[in-house]
């Protein structure tokens, strides 16, 4: 409350509110680490790892021959992306399908992203994350 | 490579490798920010959340009604928590069951541990999850 008894506009934010899709697309344009969520056979996977997000899909490289990109076209996957800063935190979730890029047009458009592996090796492929549903969460954080 | 021509012996240490069960627990043991992750009916969900690893358990308070408690046991999720020191990170994934804890004997046990939610609400549930298998990597992040 300031000293005419208004609430502070800080006060009147919920604890917890939806990201419109936008909003989601700005986190996610800044993020750079992210965490990768495959689903092989009921078992779960989580890999963190480097993105960039351009033209409304996420890219990320990896080592060749990794899980993540055994299959060529992998129809279920998730990311998900988040940022506290002070009391506020962010998190957003991009549920898609994710396709190793094998055309050297597109891997030569994707090399040029300012996008760094977690670990170099020799050769590293190029993965395309193609979201099919967007949400994000703001959260005011504990007292 | 020193003036002996021998390697430091930061650069033997490979690009990735697994850690052992043990170093897996003491990053757990140490971790407060980890990602959880649900599969429901195929769709997975990914939250951020505090955790505390305690007696060889992993424990967090989420409010009530979220869906990650909706259901009593959860017989299939997964835990993932990194952390990144300079040019080295460590990743570390649980995965097991969550249980939703009811009986208020060990809902004060659990209170009593360093736990704090992400969002304070009046009521908070405790889940429990039992880990099944542990796996970690220790990662030398690229040049």
């Amino acid at each position: 409350m300031n000293i005419k008894g208004e609430k502070h506009p800080e006060d009147r934010e919920p604890r917890v509110r939806d990201l419109t899709e936008e909003e989601s697309w700005q986190i996610l344009s800044a993020a750079r680490l992210a965490r990768f969520v495959t689903v092989d056979e009921g078992e779960i996977d989580i890999t963190p790892l480097n993105i960039f997000a351009a033209d409304g899909r996420i890219y990320f490289r990896t080592a060749p021959g990794n899980k993540l990109t055994k299959l060529q076209l992998n129809p279920n996957v998730a990311l998900e992306t988040d940022k506290i800063e002070g009391a506020v935190a962010h998190s957003v979730v991009v549920r898609g399908s994710a396709r190793l890029l094998t055309d050297p047009d597109e891997t030569d458009r994707v090399a040029s992203l300012p996008l760094s592996p977690w670990v170099h090796t020799d050769k590293l492929d190029f993965v395309e994350i193609t979201p099919e549903r967007i949400t994000g969460r703001r959260f005011r954080l504990g007292d």
